[in-house]
């Protein structure tokens, strides 16, 4: 447990969300407010600003007088452009009752939570993970439980047996974020086959976050559960605008689920934000109809990035990590490193870098630590420069 | 208990979520769905867009490149710009730390629930009221418990001792609509410092939803427990910029509260949904610099609506209502109605006007109607010769 400072408040707070612990990367980020000339790769999120074509889709909305609310599950035009792009890019048909838009990833995996999780309910997390996907459980007392991946060579290699050994009666869904952050690991065809048996067989939910889908370098798309379910099989995939087409902070993202999941789904948008900003869906229109070429830029660009930061890390004395395939972090092992807090800590106040400690995805990834190398190869030659002695 | 239409689905939903009824309005806009020619009033929402100077602030910040993520509380700028109004609307100085930015009202509503509700806990509220409100509270395992309003002669009075002796160990907030949809019922200042009073003996939260604050007609801005609260009073003020500046779509709201609380709001917001948009919280830094005259203007229009709807449906037999000094809704008894909801569907059918069935705010709304009068006279005109024969 954590030692909790209680603020002096005039009434009593939840104790449960008293006790989260908050961010372990906004502690650090904290540690470093006001410094200058830093290089922050701490978060997870491009420098690069959204693309015009983005921009003007939202303009011309504004233009149009979208401003008004919007049915809970979106726009039809976005949810049928949606079902249009995700079948192109999975070997399935997706209809438009199959997508719901929300406002944002995050809030795709909190409301999706609500749908399923009574409280001492449980989900059974892939980790080390983003920790949002967990605090969501908990914040609906419900237990989120940990079925670490497993560190070989610097890398990630997920175990079934593990995976389906922590699933009891009470658990609602697995939860597999593939491509995943921290670790950009990918989950292989038929490991995924595996788990949808297995939630075919238990009648539970597989839960798929496959907002990194994009950024892969070894193929045109992540596998995913998608590519692989019927109709009908408990399947909810969840994505977002934010990686792919750089719009972090216009929050946006959708549901793919069993067309009788929508209406429980728009349920709960109503009383959570009841939809996402009506222009910014307009906006999420012009992306996908019009972004292929700038995802295929980007790709490239940290697939570069990538291999820059690959081999410069791995030239470094203390460092382990094997070369990631997907999403646009560099998670690596530092010998004898035992707080990565403290070195997260340390690393910016010495030498101005940002990174995000291992402890911040859970206890499987304490010795750990994770870079965004989605900024300009300068920058990052500069980063790697800097961290350099700390790390050799 | 609605019976439960139980969708064919691979795996169990929540059967909390399940049962819940969803909105009863959307239950009659959807009975008209693909009907011309009609005049929906049975949203809270004007029909005017939103005024040019807000579309300016989000089209410059767009320019701006700010299309990254915000800190979970919001932009300093937005928070401090909020601070100040709020400061000038009321009699004490609130401080930039009070301020918490949200995406929305209804967001607010539901972070806010968040950091107070464990399962079993329960939240006492006046009603009738918008769904929501109890809505939140039921999805985290709370008890929504309703303290109603009483009916006099067509408007609406609080009982306070009613409202306390629904309070017991396991309440851990009371939550006022003041000025309330759907009544309009305003709270008096001594009411709300009653209720003050009671919260602090019993150290329990007072929870404000202040969204029509500027949306009243005999006086400059309604009473508020911010009026009264010192800085260490548990009051949780919630607002939003829907309502005043017709930015329904936009998604953006904030709360006030005790410095000590936003720490533990900026915890939830981070799985919740990370922050408000970027650019739309910019916007609403020209809706507080630049919004009075507007605020001006829509407040007069909508004072003259309510003289017209009030005067027109005083003189329809069956209907008993007050006129309302706050928000835009006319909501107004009808002699001999026993089922709102059938009723409003019935007269978008025969009459094709859009209304919302008093059923839809809880038990206590049974046998009235809502109309929204945020619209052109000429269209409310219309409509209200449109259903005088159905109200006659």
């Amino acid at each position: 447990m954590t030692l909790m400072k209680l603020p002096n408040l005039p009434a009593r707070l939840r104790p449960l969300v008293e006790e989260m612990s908050g961010s372990r990367i906004r502690a650090v980020s904290e540690s470093a407010f006001g410094k200058t000339g830093l290089i922050p790769l701490w978060f997870g999120e491009s420098d690069r600003v959204t693309p015009p074509f983005v921009n003007e889709g939202a303009k011309k909305a504004l233009d149009a007088g979208h401003t008004f609310y919007t049915p809970n599950r979106g726009i039809p035009a976005l949810r049928e452009a949606v079902a249009g792009y995700v079948s192109g890019l999975r070997k399935r048909k997706i209809d438009v009752e199959n997508v719901t838009i929300t406002a944002s990833g995050v809030n795709a995996i909190m409301l999706v939570m609500q749908t399923l999780v009574s409280p001492g309910d449980n989900v059974v997390l892939v980790t080390p993970l983003w920790p949002n996907c967990a605090d969501a459980v908990s914040a609906l007392s419900g237990e989120p439980r940990r079925a670490s991946l497993t560190a070989v060579n610097g890398g990630w290699k997920l175990d079934l047996d593990r995976l389906f050994a922590q699933c009891d009666d009470r658990t609602r869904a697995i939860f597999v974020n593939s491509p995943g952050n921290p670790t950009g690991w990918m989950a292989k065809p038929e490991e995924l086959r595996a788990i949808l048996e297995f939630c075919r067989k238990r009648r539970i939910w597989a839960i798929a976050d496959e907002v990194y889908e994009r950024l892969v370098y070894d193929r045109p798309v992540s596998p995913s559960l998608v590519d692989i379910a019927t109709p009908d099989d408990p399947v909810i995939s969840i994505n977002s605008f934010s990686k792919a087409w750089c719009m972090t902070g216009w929050r946006l993202g959708w549901v793919i689920a069993p067309a009788g999941y929508g209406d429980t789904l728009g349920k709960v948008i109503e009383f959570n934000m009841s939809a996402a900003t009506s222009f910014v869906q307009h906006a999420g229109l012009a992306a996908i109809r019009e972004g292929e070429p700038f995802v295929a830029e980007i790709v490239e660009q940290y697939r570069q990035a990538r291999d820059l930061v690959t081999q410069r890390l791995g030239g470094m004395r203390r460092v382990r990590m094997a070369r990631p395939d997907a999403a646009f972090y560099a998670f690596f092992q530092v010998d004898g490193m035992k707080d990565s807090l403290a070195t997260a800590k340390e690393i910016v106040a010495k030498h101005g870098v940002g990174l995000a400690p291992g402890i911040a995805f859970g206890p499987e990834g304490e010795g750990w630590l994770r870079l965004c190398f989605a900024t300009s190869k300068a920058k990052l030659s500069e980063a790697l420069d800097r961290i350099e002695p700390a790390l050799s």
